[in-house]
């Protein structure tokens, strides 16, 4: 395969944050109706603004600059003192112990953490076990590293309000062809969904009489709405030498500017990743890792309160969505995304996208990006300013109906 | 080819700040005479508490932090801003244009542009033009992308004084036998020689004829020394799509606690690395991208004070190293690395370099994380605190004395 066309694959122009680099060319011609006005909201990604980062992270990165050469350069897997430190806070969230040695690499962002976890796992001609819809990095990071992707749809469309619906049967069939990695995300990203205790229970069943290598990406497994159950997969009845769980504080706490991201688990997965960070970047920024140690230590209080008016976001973005004829949206038990399913329209979903972000400055992210089956869906990041996000979400709906069939 | 075999060639034992990783055996029980006191020094990175970030950068930071969710979140190649400013900057550095939007990106550290270059021009099979010696991590990145590395000896140590010694017959024969990418770092890492006008017009010429692409590391080619002649590349006469230029604030400037690199020249390579950034890391840290508003903006008479205080440094170092017997080193024209070749030892190199750091306090990087060739050479990053460097490279002589043949 020819570097060109190993690179065709990892098209980013619909990539969340992207659109800036995107031409038009003559759409513009074809809009129906006028610009529609208010606040342009781009719900490809959270508003740091609109939620600010834990109060004490920029003390917290000063500090870690006044420490100076030993902050700045530390382990490639992360400064030990605060693996040290964050290891308990981990094990304590998550229900199993972490060894802060040689069970915990600190990355830069999540983004980075599933990069090497899927390079430490996965190389040419494996197969790989990846659930539709799901983060839209999961699939090109196994076509980059030339593994074989196994798709298992997970139907949350039609799953009961507790649980994601995913087809446990396709996942069995995918480890009998043959997968020895099994990667996805917890809450689901795009669709909001918490896999249920049973569900957690049998991929961790599964799991072991395959003796499969999970990746679980927890990005947003502290986000959790009222009524919501999680379950660690870690803490389940499975090989902890065989799963490695992805978290970081750039979500539900805003710090994405410090970009940073924490691998734990398997110590074999862990050792690799660490020796390929090694040659990718290093490691995480040395101030920004000083960050980390006000990490699940916020003050009393904070975190029920940012899950307090996500709810409230959630709840009022959802009652517009659902007066939208024809549309189809889930309640999300966590994080902040919606992925409401849309009506037919007379205009190509992709186009409509983009007369979205053109004509009423609202920004979202194509289902395409998450499952090649979710055409009709797009994906909404609400962790936005609260009003904003209502008169976005109305302007969309009024689009909706102009380009409607 | 397993995921386990991939990750042996991988080694990060010897990597330079990996030893508190290592595991010493019985190697304590082979010592000789006593422990060498004094104040131990590191010399496998930059000290940057001897040698402070550049003035004005931790403000900038700052400020970015102040600026919230639009430099939290950029584009995966960085924030435009940011590259309309630093571009022209580096198009007078190196004395040919760049293009901020389409021709430059920055990455999480210039480990970060090594890794992403590579993996945007090296796929399976291909062949890669080496030098040896050169940094550590360039064999391994080629590797890692299972490329044929073709290595190409740079004789530094009979090269007169104005030249790095790259045998050229052996690069055109390397091209000659399909290598399509040559990787060399310019001042050469770990000899800290330069290449000569006349070396680069070569290189340029061989790029031409052959239609190879070459990326040069020159992360250090703002520290240079009294006397040396410094040619950019990308300057020389060749296609400019075939030159990826990579630089970063991390050693000269001490702002390595930010992690921060950038890649700039062929649109085409930059753009297949903004792709594969997408996957591995999104992007540099939003806020520590806001540093780089002050690179190649330092006060007036900062850099050539950083210079001075390193040459003076190198020149004691110099002087004492000089004085072994039957040692050669010769005189970094740029960078602050030497890379003394010392005499003929009674114990293996590597357990020489363990006996070191454990007996005297002085930590060095073996010669053969640079070259296979190169196992009797040991080498020392003398941005240091002045004093204590000269002081540990004394402790170094006393125990080459004592494990001498």
């Amino acid at each position: 395969m020819t570097i060109e066309a190993k690179f065709r694959k990892l098209a980013t122009d619909n990539a969340p944050g992207q659109e800036v680099r995107q031409g038009t060319g003559d759409l513009a011609a074809q809009m129906r109706g006028d610009p529609l006005p208010g606040r342009p909201v781009d719900f490809s990604h959270g508003d740091v603004d609109a939620h600010a980062p834990t109060p004490g992270a920029f003390d917290l990165f000063a500090a870690g600059v006044a420490q100076g050469g030993s902050q700045a350069y530390t382990e490639y897997r992360g400064d030990i003192g605060i693996r040290e430190l964050i290891a308990p806070r981990l094990a304590g969230f998550t229900g199993a112990p972490v060894d802060a040695r040689d069970g915990l690499i600190i990355t830069p962002g999540t983004q980075g953490a599933l990069f090497l976890a899927i390079a430490a796992t996965v190389t040419r001609g494996d197969k790989v076990a990846i659930v539709q819809p799901d983060y839209f990095a999961n699939r090109k990071l196994v076509e980059f590293f030339e593994g074989e992707m196994i798709p298992v749809e997970m139907d949350y469309v039609n799953a009961d309000d507790h649980g994601a619906g995913l087809d446990l049967d396709a996942l069995e069939a995918a480890f009998k062809a043959g997968a020895r990695t099994f990667l996805f995300s917890n809450p689901n990203n795009p669709a909001g969904v918490v896999y249920s205790p049973d569900e957690i229970a049998q991929i961790a069943a599964l799991a072991a009489r395959y003796g499969v290598t999970v990746i679980v990406d927890q990005l947003y497994s502290r986000l959790r709405y009222s009524g919501a159950e999680y379950t660690h997969l870690r803490a389940a009845d499975i090989d902890a030498d065989n799963v490695v769980t992805i978290m970081g504080p750039s979500k539900t706490e805003s710090l994405s500017g410090y970009r940073l991201g924490v691998a734990f688990g398997s110590p074999a997965v862990i050792t690799r990743m660490e020796k390929l960070q090694a040659i990718v970047s290093l490691r995480a920024p040395g101030y920004s890792q000083a960050v980390l140690r006000g990490w699940f230590a916020e003050p009393e209080g904070w975190l029920a309160d940012r899950i307090r008016r996500h709810q409230a976001i959630r709840d009022d973005l959802l009652t517009v969505l659902r007066g939208i004829d024809g549309a189809f949206v889930r309640t999300p038990q966590a994080g902040s995304y919606l992925f409401p399913r849309l009506p037919e329209l007379s205009v190509r979903p992709a186009d409509f996208v983009t007369f979205l972000r053109l004509q009423a400055g609202v920004t979202v992210t194509p289902g395409t990006e998450f499952s090649p089956l979710a055409a009709s869906s797009v994906r909404l990041n609400f962790s936005q300013d609260h009003r904003s996000a209502v008169s976005a979400v109305r302007r969309l709906a009024e689009l909706v109906d102009l380009y409607g069939v």
